[in-house]
């Protein structure tokens, strides 16, 4: 399918311009004012035109950090800390290959209608059936149509090992101690992953692997070592989860004498593939590691509050020379898959950071970091992230007759700065249309919320026998009176 | 016109329980399971049966500070602190009364359509038309339905004197000083004050006059002390800024040679029917005079990051005992007037203040506060703000069909934590129905965007001469490098 997307409005250098766009199969063919009828133009022939009158055009957004499945728990778990709330969410996962299909299905189409063409999975594996909640996730993706990062979320360590012992208590962060929980072997996890890449990893048609060690509090050396060289192999992405909270940089004190950036750059984990959800806990020489390496940083402002986090430091990374993207993270801790939420809390949040408002992060720079930065942060600004002649078609149309875009002002200052409701048009990715006058063409929606209603029930927040079992420690390491 | 709200969720404690609910003329007639069927109530005539299955009821939440005609400037003012981003939102101000009409009907509706049932315009008035600006505000919102509460912002200080001198500078903060500003006397506020409570002034109408000194900034004691007692004459609400800024604490002290609150407190100027928008940079003291008088805290914590001014110390007002209500502020510093949103952010944001996170605000506390709380910054707890037989009918019916909240859990986690879309089905204020299956009853929506498509142009940031005047005082009072 060829499309013609005409007289739509794009940002130009301090103003905006109105242009056509067409698309020719998965690529951006020509973009320019008044372009010739498309079926003059040599071996062009355009099957639909798209009437981008009062509509801006912005290249997809990439949701650099989710969990799909926690779409099963979203509004569910009270207010904890990450410690104690991953005792909730894993206490009560989902454990059927069929809900991680329908909840990777919710997680896209509330991503696709909020301005993202790219999803990243950070996907937590059913205990027992790892290949198949790869292969549902997948089968999601590619029927919604979504460009997705799958990023199967491994570990070598179990769960308890995850909290620091201050030196009193018993646990050791040697890798599978003697813990009553079931945890793979370092060579079970890669063996997995080498299976999930041969099955799985396939870029041009926009289903892409990834290496994803959940982060140092679970993961040995060798878990990093080996995803690290499973991803020079093939190419892949890298990615995990670093210093989200205050009790992750008191662990790897504990665990590597010093930082965990500084650790996993020697173990060689850092290079211009490695994208790293969080990013709140790093100090000044951290940061250095994080821009000569070319590492990037995903922000998710959203779950950092939730979870209370704290506040990554995102205008020293920008001034640092670091790449930022913005994730929503999993739907637990947030709880929603709004990309344009994430990047509008994740730009005005930092302004109460520094009085010097000229390092402020403005709306325009929001938008090129939610897209060149989340493609960047995947090693992919060659091929999306802009509206460029010869990249892929991932494309956004906003409707700014939308109530919630009016008056008529900035129209990227509206997206960003507003709550856009019912503002997405039409979305394509990798040239295909994904999204039609604001509803779905690929899958039936309808027929999702039926299932994710039929599957569920209302409840109150319940009691994790988990989270009881670690609150002592907890609240012990986090200095709370007990 | 009388109503069954019939097999509705509403919370229950820890739990949920399915109720019927009747309105009769403007009052909650009637809650329990299973109410007989009311035609067979003595003297009760249910005219409409809504089917509340699958649906949330909820009391209506209180926009608790806003400004209405921001509107007009909604995405448009870039990354800059309040003392800057005024001077740009002055100089760009609507100056017509029918302008005025149209961004309070945005306002209503927005506000409607997230949860609200009532808005506090904290109204920037036109010079010189002060009067029309109040009477557009007022007839947009008893066409559009909404509780509302008028509060004509008024200062007798010109704009220039809102900034510290740090005694090098050439401003006093006498009353309307030597200032090329046009400002109305104190007597000439409190007159117009006056005229507009004799002609709009009508609390069963729901429509409200406030008094509302915009803030220490610039207002003279005698305004304060006209505003109380006028207040205390009609029994008006009080509203105010307060301690917005780093600059105004600044400011306070070499205005008052100490705390703002404290001087609000010997002018007589808190109690019960205060509510003071922001109060970000409050000190223990501080908060203590405010539990102590029981004056209310607006927390708009969208516009407290958008301009830096910083994050005000909720969990600190929760322990002190003081009341909090919830606001959107301006369309201009936010810039959306989404109240759910307002609630989501400004409960997860003080998660990172504190630790302890059994001081975290839950779902269910941030609804009591932006429902009851904002009743109670009102001082009409005993009216509105609960589910109460015999409490007025105002209420909101949300569906929990749709996909943001979906799948089932804990709805009113959902309701806060995730970013509910299409989910106000009904709303009701005074018992009249003002939503309907999502639909505005009472205005034409789409004849609302057609005015403001066609009253407004596309357009990038505009440089504000005032501003740029202002930009060298700023940045040294700020200890920015100039």
């Amino acid at each position: 399918m060829s499309y013609s997307i005409q007289t739509a409005l794009v940002p130009a250098p301090q103003s905006y311009e109105t242009v056509d766009l067409q698309i020719r199969q998965d690529k951006i063919a020509a973009i320019g004012a008044h372009l010739p009828p498309a079926d003059t133009v040599a071996d062009t022939i355009i099957d639909t035109v798209i009437d981008g009158r009062d509509k801006l055009l912005l290249p997809g957004f990439v949701n650099a950090h989710t969990h799909s499945s926690e779409l099963w728990q979203r509004g569910l778990i009270p207010p904890l800390p990450l410690e104690l709330w991953l005792a909730e969410l894993y206490d009560f996962a989902p454990l059927d290959p069929e809900q991680i299909y329908l909840s990777a299905l919710g997680t896209a189409v509330e991503t696709l209608l909020s301005g993202g063409t790219t999803v990243v999975d950070h996907l937590v594996l059913i205990p027992g059936r790892e290949a198949e909640t790869i292969a549902a996730a997948v089968r999601a993706y590619r029927e919604v149509g979504i460009r997705a990062y799958v990023a199967p979320l491994v570990q070598d360590q179990p769960f308890g090992t995850g909290l620091p012992t201050l030196g009193t208590a018993q646990a050791s962060h040697s890798p599978a101690s003697a813990s009553p929980e079931q945890v793979m072997s370092t060579e079970a996890v890669l063996d997995l992953l080498r299976d999930a890449v041969r099955q799985f990893h396939d870029p041009v048609a926009g289903i892409n692997l990834v290496v994803a060690p959940t982060g140092i509090q679970l993961c040995s050396d060798a878990l990093f070592e080996g995803c690290a060289a499973l991803s020079d192999q093939h190419g892949l992405c890298r990615h995990a989860h670093l210093l989200e909270t205050k009790a992750q940089k008191i662990l790897a004190q504990e665990k590597y004498g010093g930082s965990a950036v500084a650790h996993l750059k020697r173990l060689g984990y850092l290079n211009q593939r490695s994208s790293l959800a969080h990013c709140v806990w790093l100090d000044d020489y951290d940061i250095e590691i994080l821009a000569e390496t070319g590492a990037t940083v995903v922000h998710n402002p959203l779950s950092n509050l939730r979870l209370g986090s704290g506040i990554a430091p995102l205008l020293k990374y920008r001034q640092a020379g670091v790449n930022i993207a913005f994730g929503c993270d999993g739907s637990a801790s947030n709880d929603s898959q709004d990309l344009l939420e994430a990047i509008k809390i994740g730009s005005i949040l930092h302004n109460t950071t520094d009085f010097e408002y000229r390092h402020w992060i403005t709306p325009r720079e929001a938008v090129e970091m939610a897209a060149l930065g989340g493609a960047t942060g995947l090693n992919a600004a060659d091929q999306i992230g802009s509206l460029t002649v010869g990249k892929q078609a991932d494309l956004v149309l906003y409707d700014l007759r939308s109530l919630s875009l009016l008056p008529r002002t900035d129209p990227i200052g509206l997206l960003v700065l507003g709550r856009p409701t019912q503002a997405v048009h039409s979305v394509w990715v990798n040239g295909r249309q994904v999204v039609a006058q604001g509803e779905l063409c690929t899958i039936d929606v309808n027929q999702l919320r039926q299932e994710l209603f039929e599957r569920s029930a209302w409840q109150s927040p319940r009691q994790s026998a988990m989270r009881q079992s670690m609150e002592f420690r907890y609240r012990e390491l986090m200095g709370l009176a007990i």
